[in-house]
């Protein structure tokens, strides 16, 4: 099918959905999860596909990525009824006032409409995407990347069949299975179609989104985060913090990547850090952290040379680059300089560079003492999430359910004229 | 001064005002308005200009629209103090949360950074839009018609005035001088400066900017407004809210432009409707409403033939298009295809009927027996407004304080690790 003919499928879909109650989406999400595990076999075979296609060609963290177990489509069937049980945002009243002439005005969550997500290589995202559109009441497209093109497919399929027999239309929920450039940038221009396009990747693929897409979009995912270790800060908890961020999960957006130090507390500090995060690592056999320096750190610790671009860069891996700073304002000044927004965090137990630091910066979360492994919809007490907004239109930080809502006025009268 | 120069300077001036408190913000617009009033004579002047150079241009309506006067002025400094009494968004908490693990996780509001305005001819509109882009925190841009753009200039003179006497950055309010496209253009495609871009004008403007903005943009204004007759409605209400909704100000977004009419009280009502619209209203020497009326309109009352273009123009005009539909779901089915999603109101003492309505219809506002006409940031309590939102993403319906901000989380532990 073209993808001009998925938007127009899903645009019709979406107003009885938009309409449903909660008990009926919520019906569906159940038969959606049961079709999923029943799918399991169906799910595996396509998965094998995708894998045997992969091999050779992508390393062993993507290829982990890809891999599903009936272990991994169960834990995504117990996704899809976790999000079942969560609040419908959809016909909340936001807010309800009644004005000195009569008119009752109600502020409600209503469906956007129709939500496309363009994502990598991940098949729970399939689900993960699918069933919180569904929740919040929207039809939704999904584009996945092309080696987990079958996977998805699989998945996609058993979902339909759980919404065909709740009595809901299957064009709620699409795979688009055209994986080139092309469907991509036709979702980007499906003016008229889309009502929100969600980019679920790389830099190159956000950066195509603010390119050429018309329909809304919201930006996910980047993240350059910095942790500020202060003069006054518990050293510590700044050890277990930085380490924390950087080595609990190197790959996700909310890692750290870059480590700011008071001048006057890098003496002390940085012996600690390069103890934890390398020799540590190799006497435990772990692979060690490469910390690549400025030139005050350099004195202080061995390490690679820091260069320009390695204070701009979100590694994604075991790299920590690390840069003495004058105080709260210079830490500041480098995070609006070289942050993508995501999350920051200052460790300090000076109440007052806490306040001056939550204040000057200007990122999606602005953790104090605290790791920026956080920023996360579940973490959060969202119960789930669709992606980390690093914009400020609209949505920032995680996006849950009531991020994939617009709402509406109803106002009630008796003959009000003005 | 270039456009980029100006939104260089928007940028580099805008954290200043952000960290601002209320209270330095509504000193600073104090002086603005004290400003205005002291240089109501170099306003005129400059307005004198505008009206020499536009006579014989542009009509009656427009050119009064242009024009200002002594009393005009004092409305403007009196808009201005009245929104320095307005509560600040800026820090505001939306929300608070105490996680099991001891993360306290605030909602804060924060400003956007920049806010650039493209509109007409309207002087009033310069302060308007700048005091409330301040208000919330965020530099300001300025990009006005080329008739008004001497009376724009004195009156951003007066402003930024002010903003130094209260020791604030002159680059916080910005005129852009050139009134070509290329100006606009420029704003549209200013990515990395402008954070929010509201073009505020006709279909051509905003048009205009779904095809080239790369910045985030807020549509607002355009309203095709609906106002269904029920088979269950209260005649003499509909025929006083018809005619409110339509000649109250046919030259505003909230006014209506096309009435639908249950079959089943078409006979009764369209009588009524033509004796209010055209009959009396000649009788009393105003202008008479045309009437468009599609075929079965036109077999109950006289009026021009329909054509299919007079159900999807905005008239802004003592024009009204006239159809009968089957009942409310025809009525929603007719708003989902030629509405902009602007204001729409259902007539009916029928309380289920009213319910299929407001559920069914997906505009900004949708009222039960009122006008259209109090769409609007004022009548709705916010205050003010910087325009009416016609989009779904980030902001819909009257665009008060709150929709000119966005929010950051703010995360308190104690050495918290994930």
């Amino acid at each position: 099918m073209t993808t001009l003919e998925i938007m127009r499928r899903a645009k019709a879909a979406a107003p009885a959905l938009a309409a449903a109650d909660g008990e009926t989406k919520n019906t569906a999400l159940m038969a959606m999860a049961d079709m999923l595990e029943k799918g399991t076999e169906s799910i595996l075979a396509a998965n094998a596909l995708d894998l045997k296609a992969a091999e050779g060609s992508i390393g062993a963290v993507m290829l982990d990525r890809l891999t599903l177990t009936k272990e991994r489509i169960k834990a995504m069937a117990e996704g899809i009824r976790s999000v079942a049980a969560l609040p419908d945002p959809v016909g909340r009243v936001i807010s309800s006032v009644t004005r000195p002439n009569g008119l009752v005005i109600e502020k409600r969550g209503v469906p956007l409409g129709v939500v496309a997500i363009i994502y990598e290589s991940r098949p729970n995202v399939t689900s993960d995407a699918a069933v919180l559109a569904l929740k919040s009441g929207n039809a939704c497209i999904l584009r996945c990347g092309k080696e987990a093109r079958c996977s998805a497919a699989a998945v996609t399929e058993c979902m339909r069949a759980g919404l065909e027999k709740a009595g809901l239309s299957r064009d709620l929920v699409q795979l688009v299975e055209d994986t080139s450039r092309r469907s991509a940038e036709e979702l980007m221009t499906g003016v008229g179609y889309i009502d929100l396009l969600i980019p679920r990747g790389g830099a190159g693929l956000i950066r195509a989104c603010m390119e050429k897409a018309k329909v809304p979009c919201v930006q996910t995912g980047t993240g350059i985060c910095h942790i500020y270790v202060d003069a006054a800060a518990d050293l510590d908890m700044a050890c277990n913090i930085v380490d924390n961020a950087k080595t609990s999960r190197p790959s996700v957006c909310n890692a750290a990547e870059v480590c700011l130090v008071h001048r006057a507390a890098a003496e002390s500090f940085l012996p600690m850090l390069h103890k934890r995060l390398v020799t540590d690592r190799i006497s435990a056999g772990k692979q060690p952290v490469e910390l690549r320096l400025d030139e005050g750190a350099l004195a202080l610790i061995p390490g690679t040379p820091a260069g320009a671009e390695d204070f701009d860069t979100e590694f994604l891996d075991y790299i920590l680059a690390v840069k003495l700073v004058d105080g709260v304002e210079a830490a500041a000044e480098h995070i609006a300089a070289h942050s993508t927004g995501h999350s920051e965090a200052i460790i300090t137990s000076d109440e007052a560079a806490a306040r001056r630091f939550t204040a000057a910066v200007d990122s999606a979360a602005v953790y104090v003492n605290a790791s920026t492994r956080f920023t996360d919809g579940g973490e959060f007490g969202l119960g789930c999430e669709m992606g980390i907004s690093t914009q400020k239109l609209h949505a920032r930080g995680p996006m849950g359910l009531e991020e994939l809502t617009s709402y509406k006025y109803v106002i009630r009268g008796n003959g009000q004229i003005r």
